[in-house]
């Protein structure tokens, strides 16, 4: 069993520091009382204030439609801990299992949305959508981050960052270039 | 000085095997005879087949009237090897510089946009633009890969990805769980 993180509140307009590096993360989502839980690799950072994200969910995916009718949904930072997690999330259908059960994991109520958190991931980001302008001609949700959870510790966590075909590539080791920067550039 | 790595066509339908990981990119533009390069972070994947890509360009950028008014781009993949040209290039502004010459990189001649590959890369992705519907609210450009250019060796190069404040997470280890996959979500 992977062991559950304790969590702090994050500020939202920073929560860059976990998505823009690019892993898979897990969406989890509540829609007439049933929840699910797919994998996403296409999801950008979109603007600091209001926190917003862009994600790309296939229309092909049972969340589709449970994220498109509740206008909500969790994006959770799965750390290497959970590699088959993932991939057994992946591979399988809500519209068949569910997807809690099935894996193990641990849903926990969430405080701005009715979709829970993952509580075996690192960071948990509830999300709200803004805006589903390009909903229809590509799948793209922009969501507002509305409450962010992170584990203060490890401070950088292995990430997995997926290339499709099965292969992942591990992100965790840290470059640190805060001397080279302008000032008003960090922060 | 970095090397030039050697490259080949790679099919435009399989770039998320460089995008999808989500490192930081250089994207490279090319307006009324002036050339210039800018650091991104936040971008995804959205399409398969059109190849499409979606880029958050901040309207702060000297690169996003270029890219807005020539509707073209090259998003460049860089490799550790290239860190604090990456990180030059990020705290400089091409209304000042000559982005290629101040950084030693070269430029090459794409084969289907005006905007030149940066040969130093180890990628290269030449993009034309598809979508400009969110430009005036996201400053998000969709973006279709027309062509792609790719070093076959390393075959996974170690690359950056930023969490801001002066911070790169590393990526180069490779998990494969292509065992673990259904069929049809490989290839």
């Amino acid at each position: 069993m992977t062991k559950i993180p304790e969590k702090r509140d994050f500020p939202v307009s920073q929560v860059r520091r976990y998505l823009e590096p690019g892993s898979i993360v897990l969406v989890s989502s509540k829609w007439r009382d049933k929840t699910n839980i797919m994998t996403l690799g296409w999801h950008t950072v979109l603007e600091f204030s209001p926190s917003l994200v862009g994600l790309m969910i296939s229309g092909g995916n049972h969340s589709f439609r449970m994220i498109r009718e509740s206008g909500e949904c969790v994006i959770n930072l799965p750390t290497t801990a959970l590699t088959d997690t993932v991939v057994g999330i992946g591979n399988t259908s809500g519209a068949d299992i569910d997807k809690f059960a099935e894996f193990g994991l641990t849903a926990e109520e969430a405080s701005q949305v009715d979709a829970p958190l993952i509580g075996e991931c690192h960071a948990n980001f509830e999300c709200r959508l803004h805006d589903d302008a390009l909903v229809q001609r590509y799948n793209f949700f922009i969501f507002e981050v509305v409450k962010a959870h992170v584990a203060p510790s490890p401070e950088h966590p292995e990430t997995l960052h997926y290339t499709g075909d099965g292969v992942f590539m591990v992100a965790g080791e840290i470059i640190d270039r805060r001397s080279l920067f302008r000032p008003e550039m960090l922060g």
